[in-house]
């Protein structure tokens, strides 16, 4: 079986791992920003060595296509090169990395195959620059108004928008580029797991079925602000305490629920957040996810019962956002499973729970995912890892499945 | 029996409420800034309308003296204008202006007194804009080192001092203008209570025994960043979810104390604080008043018995500051409750639990302080209120404190 090639990926990741690096392990390369730049330029440069052709569509969307030996639909595969403040080598990047790995191979060992070949890189899939993530699927896949995001402004520049550094960055294509499904036969992203599940159970590849449903609420506590040295404790309208006796009892009937479900608070702020001060408002998150509708009207439920006063404060919520579960495409979910089977590696069903541009490619051409493991399960920080092995095997299980889509 | 004047004291209260005025009932007043820089003008404006000398030290603290008769200590009276953000028309500004009452009435009533009379205004109390809180009088009575002081980072404005806000006030006097201890009688600070219990019980004046002790802690607690959306709940070291645990522990402890004491966890931070990340670390304070040495060691065994592990996450805590119970000059308490009784006003002891400039001066001259309610305990808010009524009893029991201060 042919297979990618050890030297080659670890180089590519190495290479990469350059772009942004914080010195510390890590990397920040913002959308756009002169790191990611650098990026995309080693990137075109290496894909036109093996004979890609290359084109950018109006939302910076890069496209490095080797063709095939029809006239047919274009298997693509890629991820992003952006990455958050402080982030790894892995998140987004070797989707990219192991699709040029794939490509490369299939040049260099001449492997023929009927369909173009596209690696795709997307643009700014973090919004850790310019809010939202996954800002360039969802307008070319219609989920998000482009005038809209051309307007969003970056959180490192007062004032610069997103459609300043797209015009500035040399990138900007022609519409007609984009991603088009009568055009795309299929699309493959393959990504780190992110999370603890593979490497916990000693599983090499996680085929991916599809990407969790999640809800996010905003919980604020409207209490009284009053001296911390003079107000006895009968009297108190103590935010921050409603807050913590809220954050208990949610911890304390979600556990309740499916072992699968996850759930987070992970942001929390108090005002006026002055030690001597009985804080008068409280707000946090509430994140939860899970593959199964049902469980997440179970989580309503549980924040249903949240009494409107607790510990004399008032207590309001929103839905900040949320999403429904999204399921891949069976039949290529089944080809990345046969895939890691033929290559002799452990491999088992997940479900994403972060989102992938992959999700909103779904409703528009047929599409999946392959998981990595993430050593010690981070992600979005300076020690995310997985070892070249683990990276070359999720490469090679890519070059199986595209050589499979291309069979049939 | 002489008394302060009703339509003078109700014009102070409003003039003054014009500096800094948020257009919301209440003001923001930063030490040193325009607002307070106005105020500050308009106190010397009043004080040289009724025959009062005026000098400024080096911390720009101001001594409006009226003389008395004979060439002796004077008695000293006052307090700050500074005000927190969105903080209130009486802490601090309302000792100011009683003060000025009693000196206007003691002119315009042409009351004999043997001693020169002195209206203070400590700058810098609340260190809302320069920290620490108490500076001046803290830098006066030799608790802080002055140069340290002079080099305060402004929080408003990056890298501007209060060494630079000093020169610029027009306020900065010599050291030689200090309050001294050889040339003082006496200090007596009106001061509202900053908390319910006087109004709860129907109380006009608080006789002020001392100033209560109290620790503040911060609580830093170490896990692990994960994706909220791949973290199993099982692998997780959420470090949100074990400060969550410890408050909770710290209020069913410390409830189990004494009924007098009171502890706050009014600062919370998380990291990074995004809703899609657990959080590593999380920090919170604990500040806990008891006016009995032996209530506040027993907060510290209870603080003491948290595990150093809590909820797979690493525990740490360190003493921010604390201060002992300070106790004011018997002989000047007595005065207070002689004057409130005089007065035919309804009076009780009380500890304070706020810090004051008083707290600092007490090592230095003989020194006590007066409160006046506060309705519903409000302070360090817009609300903050307190009637004319009550503030001219104040200013009548300052009064007839001052006289007999003078008279012995």
């Amino acid at each position: 079986m042919i297979q990618c090639n050890y030297e080659r990926m670890e180089d590519k990741i190495k290479t990469f791992s350059r772009f942004g690096d914080t010195g510390k392990g890590g990397i920040t390369r913002f959308s756009l920003s002169d790191e990611a730049l650098a990026a995309r330029k080693e990137f075109v440069k290496r894909m036109e060595a093996i004979g890609a052709s290359i084109v950018t569509d109006d939302m910076a969307n890069i496209y490095a296509t080797i063709a095939g030996t029809e006239d047919l639909p274009a298997i693509v595969s890629g991820s992003h090169m952006d990455s958050v403040r402080q982030g790894g080598n892995y998140d987004g990047i070797l989707g990219v990395l192991t699709a040029m790995e794939v490509a490369e191979t299939i040049v260099k060992e001449k492997i023929p195959h009927r369909h173009p070949i596209t690696v795709i890189v997307w643009t700014n899939e973090e919004g850790a620059r310019f809010e939202p993530a996954m800002m360039s699927s969802g307008v070319i896949c219609g989920k998000f108004n482009k005038e809209t995001m051309l307007a969003s402004k970056a959180k490192d520049i007062p004032g610069y928008t997103f459609r300043e550094a797209l015009e500035k960055s040399g990138f900007k294509g022609k519409e007609e580029n984009r991603l088009d499904p009568s055009k795309t036969k299929a699309l493959v992203e393959l990504h780190i797991e992110q999370g603890p599940v593979l490497e916990a159970e000693g599983i090499d590849i996680g085929v991916v079925e599809g990407v969790c449903g999640m809800i996010n609420y905003e919980f604020t506590f409207t209490g009284q602000a009053g001296h911390a040295g003079t107000t006895p404790m009968k009297y108190r309208k103590d935010a921050l305490y409603a807050a913590v006796k809220t954050i208990q009892y949610l911890h304390d009937e979600l556990d309740k629920l499916d072992s699968k479900l996850v759930y987070t608070t992970g942001k929390i702020s108090a005002h006026p957040n002055i030690h001597t001060i009985i804080p008068d408002e409280v707000k946090f998150t509430l994140d939860a996810r899970h593959q199964d509708s049902e469980v997440i009207k179970q989580v309503l439920e549980v924040i249903k019962k949240i009494p409107s006063v607790v510990e004399q404060c008032e207590v309001n919520y929103e839905e900040a956002w949320a999403r429904k579960t999204v399921s891949f495409t069976t039949e290529l979910v089944d080809y990345v499973e046969f895939s890691a089977q033929e290559c002799g590696y452990s491999n088992r069903r997940i479900y994403s729970g972060p989102g992938h541009d992959a999700q909103f490619a779904i409703d528009f051409v047929p599409t999946t995912m392959i998981f990595v493991p993430s050593v010690g399960g981070h992600s979005h920080c300076e020690i995310e890892y997985t070892p070249v092995e683990s990276c070359l095997k999720g490469a090679n299980v890519l070059l199986n499945t595209i050589l499979h889509i291309d069979e049939n």
